[in-house]
């Protein structure tokens, strides 16, 4: 079993991007020991008030799987172990395990903590030493591991051994500035195997030569029982080792164990997860774990994949978690328009125009519409096609206004005219903006007929610029997520004016909503 | 040297989310030649009438360093290659190089092409020697060969003699569905070399383990002379090969040139902009050429690499044509600030309290405000507290409205109220959405005062909902950024009004470009 020791909650919000509160990282903790890592780095509790906040509430938790881990320095230059307040603060967060930074090269040594080789070797062997004989685990991490050993090899390999007779459990190689290459990983974790037979390592990988992972594979197949790495990669300047990906090739492509015996399928939705949380649009072209991951679109490559699955995966996701997907786009044929009806249980028969359909979503998509990422718009598209097809409501006016008068702070108010049921209904609503209040005003000319609105939340709203160079002309896309607690949509509008755009969306994101419940009554009934 | 193949123009725009105009291709494969790529793959002129006529422009162009390819498959299974359109169009291209895909696999000889293993060979060698006796070099791509040859590794290698025989210049070995390891890629590869030690080699690699650029890497060091990728490792799934990250490995850390003599420093600019065409976000943490792939946020990395640069960077970020960054944010101390004002040639004198300007900066990222991204706001805010500090406008009122109404179109329609040198001027604009109507009418207060701001482009605006889970009411904050043709600057607004947050970050944009040409005219006066 190889340990997966997770630092997205340290190194991983090291990214330039990502501020988690207290609550986000016990959440994230959460979800990371149901996927089953073995090791959860918390934080660095020497560092900052929140980082101890985290340690004092996941100390009254009770985790299944994962050990956490508190982060620190070793001991400053002129102090003793005892005396250190970042080694204290090891302490005090009660953890079981603690990780403990040293410096592996004499660049850092003589440069940056400024001390003699022979005082680092006393502060690391002590800083791990005292740790122990309070109770704790200890790994140690051998920060720029191996750049100091191409430096100096011997030196790196003195301390290793400072931190092996302290007592540490695990000796962490990292190539902190992410510089190192496979084979250099390769050949130097062997020899340190061949000094150290006896002791576990583990290896920390960083991305800035695009290695990461492949470096982190090397490293187990030399002997390396613990891979440190965050999920989705998440980590300063490049990121950290990417989990998402090395778990899988453990498990699958390795056959080595890694996680709980069927906790791999979790992996997908873990990703998006931690993504949401970052406040990180989720990257699509993510291995294993992307959206776009199992995603075809060119023709060819949909067809084959029609006769056999395996010719353009090298995996089936359902192993992950992910799925296929066929992209509808301009590249589509009809094949991938008739697919995505089937796909969201939309009964097209034999008279559907399917090449009309696809000839419109083409001109959509000219306009600026994109629908790869907006499914409900494009089933929507299909649906309005059908015979049978009754809106559940038609908009006659809107109107929305926002005002910034010196003393009297900001205003924002639309009005409604829509007919539903022959019905015509006029209302008007405030909002913190014109979306929110065009929103607002919908919700309540359409509640009386549609209750169950009310369940329909807005969970993301995206906007982009297609054509930046006509600068606040440009036209705007919109991409709205909503969700209704059990099933998850998205739509689209494009417009160069950004509030009719997003009323495009929005109307799609309430019609698409009515739609699919009515459809789930009708299935259920 | 290592041939760098491009193939950003054809396996590239293979990705979800891309769509490249002729134009756009046109101009990408321009920039291309300029960075000293040895060939760029232009596209597949049998499938599409875009390509065709990107290879009729690109034959009356003049190419520098690189060789213009055109893909296209062998001929189908029941013809003869002079016979096959396919291979017609390859013709017709009319390039020096054509690369021509076979299938390896026999997996995909069975079930996808659906022939015998020998009529395989047959297209093979046939559609290679049509080509070569019609006087083209020829590139032979063999598809799935990693996976072909774990199936039958003695079929897979006659594939290869096949396209040898018909008098193929190189012979590419396709990881077609990104799922080889890369000892497995060395081991294959060794033994390639060995069948046919004559042969030049080349890989292409997809990233769906995360190891494509390590794939090519350990390819190259196995013999391969040619490495086939994409810029930012664009392409289907999870990407090709990242040539972004394969060329400075090779020639940084492997000592092999790749690029003529200097050229390797317009590689970052040559990302941006690939990016920008294919109207995608560029990606900040790409190795080497990412935004923040020399970014330090950490206050002890900030510290150690004011000590010494190398202590966190594993290359010269110029030797790539990026630069160090120091990020300012929630983390930041006095000294991210003060650096950050240097850098803009702020000169703060020491009466400035720093202090304060961290906390109202802190206050603000905790309302929605992000500084890291928008750094002429924090230029503004640091500005505005200097005594001399003169506003080139003060904003009284502002308002925006837009209305849809039955049979008359969206109409959006904005007035501003400011004062400039003590005059009051209040104007008014329509537009085609409420923040171009704000910016009209804006430009056209300031018009007669500083009519410079003719010359401020709008490049990208980018929104993003903060709490998202807070539905339409959500903060949102709003990124701009801003070009005069000679510099770029990016400013930020946060609010839960879209509108308002759109007019702060306006408002410092506008502010800032006035500021900064003022700063350029005492300079140079």
């Amino acid at each position: 079993m190889i340990q997966i020791y997770d630092t997205t909650l340290r190194d991983g919000s090291q990214r330039t991007d990502i501020s988690f509160s207290v609550d986000d990282k016990l959440n994230i903790a959460r979800r990371l020991d149901d996927l089953g890592v073995a090791f959860i780095e918390g934080g660095w509790p020497g560092s900052n008030p929140k980082d101890a906040e985290f340690f004092r509430r996941a100390a009254k938790m009770e985790w299944r799987h994962a050990k956490i881990v508190a982060f620190g320095m070793t001991c400053a230059a002129e102090k003793r172990a005892h005396e250190d307040e970042n080694i204290r603060a090891l302490l005090d967060a009660q953890t079981p395990y603690c990780a403990v930074v040293g410096k592996s090269s004499l660049l850092h040594v003589h440069e940056v903590i400024r001390t003699t080789p022979q005082n680092n070797l006393r502060m690391i062997e002590e800083s791990v030493a005292y740790l122990v004989q309070n109770g704790r685990k200890v790994i140690y991490d051998a920060e720029h591991f191996f750049d100091g050993y191409k430096e100096d090899a011997n030196y790196a390999l003195q301390t290793l051994e400072a931190a092996l007779r302290g007592g540490a459990e695990t000796l962490v190689l990292c190539d902190t500035n992410g510089g190192t290459l496979p084979w250099e990983v390769g050949e130097i974790v062997r020899t340190v195997r061949k000094h150290f037979p006896a002791a576990q390592l583990g290896i920390h990988a960083h991305n800035d030569s695009e290695c990461a992972v492949a470096n982190s594979l090397v490293a187990v197949r030399e002997g390396c029982i613990q891979v440190q790495g965050t999920i989705n990669g998440y980590g300063e300047r490049c990121g950290n080792a990417n989990l998402c990906s090395i778990i899988p090739d453990l498990e699958l492509k390795m056959g080595l164990k890694a996680l709980p015996e069927g906790h791999l399928a979790k992996l997908t939705e873990l990703s998006h997860y931690v993504a949401e949380v970052a406040n990180l649009a989720p990257d699509e072209h993510l291995p294993y774990v992307g959206r776009a991951a199992f995603a075809h679109k060119g023709g060819i490559h949909v067809a084959a994949m029609r006769r056999t699955s395996r010719s353009y995966q090298h995996i089936d996701p359902e192993l992950v978690g992910n799925r296929s997907r066929v992209v509808v786009s301009e590249l589509s044929g009809r094949g991938n328009l008739l697919s995505k009806a089937e796909e969201y249980g939309l009964n097209l028969d034999e008279q559907f125009d399917v090449s009309s359909a696809l000839k419109d979503l083409k001109g959509l998509e000219a306009q600026g519409f994109s629908f790869e990422a907006a499914e409900a718009s494009v089933v929507m598209m299909l649906r309005r096609r059908q015979p049978d097809y009754q809106p559940p409501f038609e908009l006659i006016d809107f109107t929305a206004s926002v005002e910034h008068r010196q003393g009297r702070g900001m205003i924002a108010e639309a009005t409604v005219k829509v007919r539903v049921n022959g019905e015509v209904i006029h209302t008007a609503a405030d909002g913190n903006g014109p979306v929110n209040a065009l929103d607002r005003a919908l919700r309540k000319a359409l509640r009386p007929f549609y209750p169950e609105i009310d369940h329909f939340h807005l969970k993301d709203y995206k906007v982009r610029i297609l054509d930046g160079n006509h600068g606040t002309m440009a036209t705007t896309r919109v991409l709205i997520d909503t969700s209704n607690g059990v099933s998850q949509w998205s739509t689209v509008g494009a417009s160069t004016n950004i509030i009719e755009a997003s009323w495009l969306a929005l109307a799609d994101s309430v019609e698409y909503g009515l739609w699919e419940l009515s459809r789930r009554k009708t299935h259920e009934g």
